[in-house]
């Protein structure tokens, strides 16, 4: 049965333009990633989160009296709403840390109702997923809630609330560092999911709410944790190159490799793999040593596929040296890519259009239906 | 700046092909709508809401012994956890209901955390939806929650869950058909915000509430208790026709008109209209007058569209015969959709690909970032 247009089904949306955007921009062919007109690593290891948020969110970068108005801004929304407090600890002790971000960012959201998204209730959503997040952990290890501190900024707070600890500055600067990398990616699932949701002129926690999910999954962020569990296995092996072989006979992933985008280095990868490198050199030195090995099998295998690590496997090292749980490391990647998702959605709302693809119909051609008494 | 490919920017992604599916067809040309090869005008006066979902979900018509153990299993499942009951008595009374379905549906999946969509699980989600409203909307009326009915089908126990009296079974098989006709409807906005989802390998609960969070959008399935709103203010009006053309004037849209896809009358419209014109009398006379003059003005503007009313015209007249309040249509429409989206969901995840449109970079080329201190 033929459909109403005349293009050809192209699966997964592979190289279709799903939307314009001045957020950021993948640049595989040259390996860069550009947030709002700033290549990523100008932006790494000088920003805050706080300023990189407000360069999504307002196209440029803030001066002085703008950061720390949104330095205050979201310091002052870190505290979760009695409903949201109330279905966090209702919560069974043993939920995802992603079941938990999704179901109390949906409640924290209910106050706003159908509002139209807007620059401060971004900020409201990002200020409160550290906390939601620290105060199931500590309720996992049945330690009290520690209170946001409104001194700290984005990643130290996260931290305090985590620990209950000051952390270093160097570990409080890596998390900033990861935060920023990850905080957008161009079209990625998650913010497409966001987008749609956006397009239907619902609110900010809807759309949020629908791209937590999609993050969840182990083909888009629920990955990083797997990619530790894996060199785990690696590291135990007597011979980790043999025993890597053997994974691929029985058509076992590498995790952590490759991207549809990226045709060089991921620029995240390079930047996470050197801090990886500074904080972390036991997780380095297999963790390196199994990315040679990888490649070179993967080369083997298919020697005209452009292969690298992705962002997720040196991701797993720095947020292991930060010292999160590994169940804590996806969930840390929606703590950055809220900004992204949230400019998104407002850049969607601003310019907006329905996203309503089309179908292909498959099923059978249309027949009468056999009455309930007469089916086999 | 270039993306990567050559294809053009299609905003909406109007008339691209997000999805092969043998779920559903929008016929638009005939006016037909197709379920896995029926015509929606065979199985809407015939079938019952649970072996429609059984079509969806297993491609055939249940016998009557798969028919019975899926109104049983459907039965069984209706119950919430004690994290949704909590979550859900935590919610401010005043709560929008799709946001209370969003963030309830949300806990009520955390037990299942990352397992693989399947069958059984589109049937205990499909369950819970009503028993979520009907528990909500008595909470803000002050009345205690009425238990679920195991030997009342899924129309007829909503209702009893509602308004904790027996509906006559004309209001019940109303609302069967209602269901029924809303079960799917080829790729709308929340139903390819379930299948993007579900392609990163996510779960179908995540898949579910941020479908949801579509639904609850004005574009999407948000808009028809706005339809009986702009009927009161028309009918309220000495001159209806006067008063609309008014509208026009001021820039005001038409509730519950026009539709991408349908170039001939929504054959979901043409069986709800029949219904509100035998029960609801008062709401057809003013409702098909309305229709006659919005259309005759529409075409006036803009001769070469084809117009007509949409589902949600009617729909209004239906529910509110039904006795539903208006801030619960939305909701009801979503206790019919999730079983197509669930349907959906179970079909991407058989044959998966991860749904990843590009971007098209419309931002500033990079520069060098000014230093905090210098910025204006």
């Amino acid at each position: 049965m033929s459909t109403n247009n005349n293009s050809a089904y192209v699966p997964g949306l592979e190289g279709i333009i799903g939307a314009q955007t001045a957020i950021s921009h993948v640049d595989g062919a040259n390996g860069r990633l550009i947030y709002q007109g700033y290549v990523i690593a100008d932006l790494a290891q000088e920003m805050s989160f706080e300023e990189v948020a407000f360069l999504l969110w307002q196209g440029r970068l803030p001066n002085r009296q703008e950061l720390d108005g949104l330095t205050g801004e979201l310091a002052a929304n870190r505290d979760l709403t009695q409903a949201a407090t109330i279905a966090l600890d209702a919560l069974p002790s043993d939920t995802d840390p992603m079941d938990v971000l999704r179901s109390v960012v949906s409640v924290q959201g209910v106050e706003h109702r159908l509002a139209k998204p807007t620059a401060p209730l971004a900020i409201h959503a990002t200020a409160s997923f550290p906390t939601i997040l620290a105060k199931f952990y500590r309720r996992q290890l049945g330690l009290e809630p520690v209170k946001p501190r409104r001194e700290l900024g984005h990643a130290a707070n996260y931290l305090w609330m985590m620990t209950g600890k000051e952390s270093s500055p160097d570990i409080v600067q890596a998390l900033n560092t990861y935060l920023v990398l990850l905080a957008d990616h161009g079209m990625n699932a998650s913010t497409f999911t966001a987008r749609v949701i956006a397009s239907t002129e619902s609110d900010l926690t809807s759309a949020l709410v629908g791209a937590i999910g999609a993050l969840k999954g182990p083909a888009h962020g629920g990955a990083p944790s797997a990619v530790i569990e894996q060199l785990d296995l690696i590291g135990a092996a007597p011979d980790a190159e043999a025993y890597m072989r053997d994974m691929r006979k029985r058509k076992e992933k590498f995790m952590g490799f490759g991207h549809r985008v990226y045709r060089v280095y991921d620029p995240r990868a390079k930047i996470l793999k050197a801090m990886c490198e500074r904080m972390n050199p036991t997780f380095y030195k297999l963790a390196s040593r199994v990315e040679e090995i990888a490649l070179s099998i993967l080369h083997e295998e298919h020697p005209e596929r452009p292969q690298s690590v992705n962002v997720e496997f040196y991701s797993a090292g720095v947020l292991q040296a930060i010292g999160l749980p590994k169940e804590y490391f996806t969930p840390t990647f929606a703590c950055a890519r809220v900004a992204g998702w949230s400019a998104h959605v407002l850049e969607q709302a601003a310019h907006n259009r329905i996203i309503r693809p089309q179908s292909e119909y498959i099923g059978p051609e249309p027949r009468k239906p056999v009455p309930l008494a007469e089916r086999g």
